[in-house]
């Protein structure tokens, strides 16, 4: 059996091909670009090119099987893609079994949190952990949920939308249609947006300088931890609300480890040692006891080795 | 393989044992006193006469296995009660051995609502399904996750503590010394609490006729459903909070059932279609349209029937 897999994370602007071994390491990838007002035709057809490119590069490396990391959903079986919103021309394309046909290898499709969760079992912070919440702060809220020994996808695949739990009735409103979703108090455009607001109104910060195109996550974390009061209370309250959504999380589902990835997770302890703080608050006793709160390890190689994770996973 | 088992539903007041059958059918029980200051050993003893009595009252029903239901929690391995706040006395007593030694029988012991989702799923209206989580609503707010065909208990056996979710950060004060927990909202003790409090401010009410004592959520739902503007409040407050609730668990898990259980249940149609709304609102929408929210069937056989499925499912 070939000891490397196909990793493919299709981003809305690009999808990153990479080869990856047994242990996570990316051997060699590639990145071609999504193209807005492409057909799904077009779209299957560059990433079999891709990973065909990709093979022909790697000769000494075969792989056994490929996985494709989706900002969405899939339909398991099928391998159509539901939903995904930053690419809806490939709403209802087999795209999996478009690419298996052409390729002559296995490929599964998943949703990406699901995928980083089981990259970071196979090859990250959550070795050998049989229960435990992934959780990817970004853009937006995500979660892939590890349980007795394996990714947990729910009665139609789409458990995991932790993003859209309400963590404050009636607060603020969320793309969703909802209001006082977690992610709508945590995401990195929850953050940015709340900063602008507070700039907006004449409050002193140096956020002010990187006002209103440079705001981002990783600005707002360096000033916090310089000190600037504003820039601490926008981290704070995004880190209040992650507390809240993991408590309840651990106390609903009692996990060994939480991991925490995407952006925002680059701020490093100085996130973490918040997000335990608050979520211990919120907590019961004895789960708290049970669990660590660590960060994710696979930082920006997620998107491929998580999506390689599940090829691995499913053809052992 | 007899075709029975005992249920054993250990309880603060009294200890209640049924023979059971395995389409779920008590074919005969008896109760006895739990008998406050009583020593662990001394409450052990009768749970075995308790059971031996009953086994030879029916002698053409031999039992292979019980299951004891536990208001607390036990360490699977060993069947030792590790927290018990009802019955104190008994925690770090490895009831499950002693029973177990004294009967012959393979004993298992597991939390109340744990067993009461394996009751549902064995004999009540969670057949057949795999994932479905259950809610008991009563004086507390417990849970049971069934997931992937099983009970998922998590890490250290504490999955399922659904009742401290917090739902209103920094809300009414709970019993577990955080704010905004679920069952400070949604339980009996928070509805009947809730509904004096108003009484005390002098609203005008029928509950008043009720106040103090016979103040309970059975006169609540009764009075709401003939109009009471004071009782549809307090009923609608606390179904709203149980909308959050079990939302955040199907965005989280995606059911395919949410089970409706515990003495609040008892409102029957008149709750399930306030929780159906209010869950709705919160619920993303695929989720939402992949789930069934139905009463348990159980009912008040619940403690002794669930257990009962523990022994069923831990000796097929």
């Amino acid at each position: 059996v070939a000891e490397h897999c196909i990793g493919i994370d299709l981003g809305g602007t690009a999808v990153k091909i990479g080869l990856v071994d047994s242990k996570g390491k990316i051997r060699d990838s590639i990145q071609i670009p999504t193209g807005s007002g492409r057909t799904a035709e077009a779209i299957g057809e560059s990433i079999v090119l891709g990973v065909e490119r990709l093979a022909k590069k790697n000769p000494k490396y075969p792989a056994r099987a490929a996985g494709i990391g989706v900002p969405g959903f899939t339909e398991p079986s099928t391998g159509t893609i539901t939903f995904i919103p930053n690419i809806p021309v490939l709403e209802g394309y087999p795209v999996t079994r478009r690419i298996e046909k052409a390729l002559g290898l296995p490929v599964f499709a998943d949703n990406d949190a699901n995928n980083a969760a089981r990259g970071e079992f196979l090859f990250g912070s959550a070795k050998g952990i049989r229960n435990f919440v992934f959780i990817t702060l970004g853009t937006g809220i995500g979660g892939g949920l590890f349980l007795n020994g394996d990714l947990y996808d729910g009665y139609k695949n789409y458990a995991g939308e932790v993003g859209h739990m309400t963590v404050v009735p009636e607060g603020r409103v969320c793309g969703c249609g909802n209001y006082g979703c977690w992610e709508a108090y945590s995401s990195v455009t929850a953050m940015v947006k709340r900063a602008k607001a507070i700039i907006e109104k004449g409050n002193q910060t140096r956020l002010k300088k990187y006002y209103p195109d440079r705001l981002e996550a990783k600005v707002i974390a360096d000033e916090a931890r310089k000190g600037d009061f504003i820039a601490e209370h926008v981290f704070s309250e995004a880190a209040k609300y992650n507390g809240v959504g993991i408590a309840n999380l651990i106390n609903t589902l009692n996990p060994e480890a939480v991991i925490i990835g995407g952006g925002v997770s680059n701020a490093g302890s100085y996130l973490l040692d918040r997000i335990r703080h608050f979520t211990q608050i919120y907590t019961v006793r004895k789960s708290w006891e049970a669990v660590d709160i660590r960060l994710a390890t696979l930082g920006n190689s997620a998107g491929i080795a998580g999506s390689a994770a599940l090829a691995f996973m499913k053809t052992r």
